[in-house]
């Protein structure tokens, strides 16, 4: 996990070449990577390489094969997805600097594993590539923080977790640190006061030591938790938006210590077995056996839908109110605009996001919310336009223009084309 | 995995408390193992400690939270496995020493995680015991191997592989090494001569050098097996049987060589979804991602049960011939009994197992074979009384007494038992 720095400094060097190049990305398997028996050297995907730009070609796809796991089963009957064909590879997109391009010839260049749309519930349009196929399951790094919080929020309803208590209430070992006085709400939102430095290019940085933390013989995600303080001069609690991946930590752990249950074992019996999964899915684990809450959830691509689907249904699914309906309205609805450009100053979150609250993002202009994380993973929800649109990705870049800007534009057009035919053919 | 060196170093230091005690063995809730969130630091089951007693209580029902693991799916449809208990707790047993038990009262003193025996294909009898569950997939250590075999000779049969050919003409980078001109069918029986020290408690041994290639970090499987000299003054290939676990691993090497599939791809088309698995099952992988073709699987009591009645009803099962007759045959029938006691004097190979071929052990004066695991993994098919019996175990010691002399004696009683009965009754 610590090479991990390495690769964004590899990204860096590199990222000319690859915006460049016209042809469609190379597949692992064009690659060569873990073909043959053995593989040739430079050919192997490790540990050590497996966030390096190209070995993640393969990696995203086999992270259980890298790393330790623990399983959650599939429903025994699988929920219908109906299939409900219509192109959307010809929709047009405008990308910036007046440059136009087809929602296809975008998606075959913009490293996509798996892409489906759902438009009223129906499969519009499923695609795969890089060797992907509907059994795959697939890294989907922070998309994993809306599942955290999905259990959160139903855990709250019934009475297991208050979100306006501290931290401290659930687990008293947090209590000296930044997170011992922040609300279980303010940590959902990432509005907790943390001094957290979250840039990739120092191992001696918060992100580093965590990345050290996770490593094989690291001492573990707890252990980094409790080493964590506040912003000594800085924000409050609750005034700013910080994103800081150890916080979804935390409310992993919250949920945890309430239930006496893994992150895994209650994935399964509250959401994936309700919903009707067809696929197995996984976590990461750390070296103490501990789920990845804010960045391990590995899925298929139908399951991711079928899970945005359900939200976007005000949380009935598979003929189950899988989440309650007031769950599901706070992930849609709620925003969180005022403190979430008290501190960042990133163009980003002025031009594009419209706020992060509950483990969720927003978009602006649209009534959008959508699960992300690094390297182009989205579960995306369009309430307008009854739109669900998966994309699971193994992008060189962990964050960039294509996969933060242009992807919301796709996935826009192709929901706005979706909503304006609906009111066509009704 | 180096630490199991020092898991065998604590077992001979504690083995006379061990074997002394009267009440039955502690479960891995009972000792807290992983149990809380986070667990007492005492009570954490890592990489370092899964192989030290009593952390493998837990571990063994776990490997894949712990390690790298390539999956194999089960059937769509899971075979039926129809039950007609019988008490087979009572039966009178005959230890050494004229020591008299019944089966149930040693089951229960020895570590037994799930226990299943199928007479005449039903099943009599299925026990669960230190948490472990129908779905549980517990490792099952060298019985992996007598699945490789499976695959070998379906290939074989296939005429990808031929028996009398020697290793090199399949992996030409092993032709310097102790199998170069070892012939498929002595390294399937383990009479190929081979340098080869697999005693645990020097890491410098080849064992030693064995377990480091598969740590993290360790260069892996393949470049271990190049580093192996045949045998100066000592036997020729095929004069004499030695257990050594990385031949089998040779044989992985082949199965993958002329199929350019992975070892869980073969066994999961070839075997598992034909024979009606109902569980998934997993592979342990190295640090280069190559399957452990010698210790690595895990799976389900049934699983393992659905695969011994197979291999008893001549290849046929849930309505297909998932091995051939001739191979099944072979494997229950044939002995390689001249060489097995040509090179070892351990007792045991002259009391307990006649011999050794195709990857299975025969047990003397009964008509059975058995897959054979250490820590207490079998997989055992009686032909004389048409019974099949798997014992998925935690047994504190890989090899000894309880393992290796008693589990037979209740096998052989049990089985005698349902003969008889059957005799009575048709």
């Amino acid at each position: 996990m610590r090479h991990f720095i390495q690769a964004c400094l590899i990204v860096l060097l590199f990222s000319a070449a690859l915006v460049t190049r016209a042809e469609p990305p190379a597949t692992a398997e064009a690659l060569g990577l873990m073909r043959g028996s053995p593989p040739d050297d430079d050919q192997l995907v490790t540990v050590e390489n497996a966030f390096l730009p190209p070995y993640n070609r393969w990696s995203f796809l086999h992270m259980r094969e890298l790393f330790p796991t623990r399983g959650i089963e599939p429903s025994a009957s699988a929920s219908a997805l109906v299939q409900e064909p219509i192109d959307i590879r010809s929709i047009p997109v405008s990308l910036a600097n007046d440059r136009q391009i087809t929602a296809g010839e975008w998606l075959d260049n913009a490293y996509t594993d798996g892409f489906i749309v759902l438009h009223e519930g129906k499969v519009t349009y499923e695609q795969y590539l890089n060797g992907q196929n509907r059994h795959s399951q697939h890294i989907m790094f922070s998309v994993t923080k809306s599942f955290t919080s999905a259990l959160i929020l139903t855990l709250a309803e019934e009475g297991l977790i208050d979100l306006s208590e501290t931290v401290s209430r659930y687990l008293p070992s947090l209590a000296e640190t930044a997170y011992g006085d922040a609300t279980v709400q303010h940590v959902m939102d990432m509005t907790n006061s943390i001094q957290y430095d979250e840039t990739y290019d120092d191992p001696e940085s918060d992100i580093g030591r965590y990345f050290a933390a996770l490593a094989p013989g690291g001492r573990g995600l707890y252990h980094h938790l409790t080493t964590l303080d506040k912003q000594l001069s800085g924000y409050a609690h609750g005034e700013a938006f910080q994103y800081v991946t150890p916080d979804t930590e935390v409310l992993g752990w919250i949920i945890r210590s309430v239930t006496s249950l893994s992150l895994a074992e209650n994935l399964e019996s509250r959401i994936w077995k309700p919903m009707g999964a067809e696929h197995p899915a996984h976590y990461m684990l750390d070296p103490v056996g501990i789920e990845l809450a804010g960045a391990g959830l590995s899925m298929s691509l139908r399951d991711a839908a079928r899970f945005g689907q359900m939200i976007l249904n005000d949380g009935r699914y598979n003929g189950r109110q899988v989440l309650s309906a007031s769950i599901t309205a706070r992930i849609k609805n709620r925003r969180n605009t005022e403190a979430f450009t008290s501190y960042y100053d990133d163009p980003w979150y002025h031009v594009v996001a419209e706020d992060y609250h509950d483990q969720w993002w927003s978009y602006r202009g649209v009534n959008a919310v959508v699960a992300l994380g690094i390297h182009g993973q989205f579960i995306y929800v369009n309430s307008d336009h009854n739109v669900v649109i998966v994309k699971q990705t193994s992008d060189p870049f962990a964050e960039g223009t294509r996969v933060d800007n242009e992807t919301p534009l796709v996935m826009h057009a192709i929901a706005a084309y979706l909503g304006s035919r609906s009111g066509v053919t009704d």
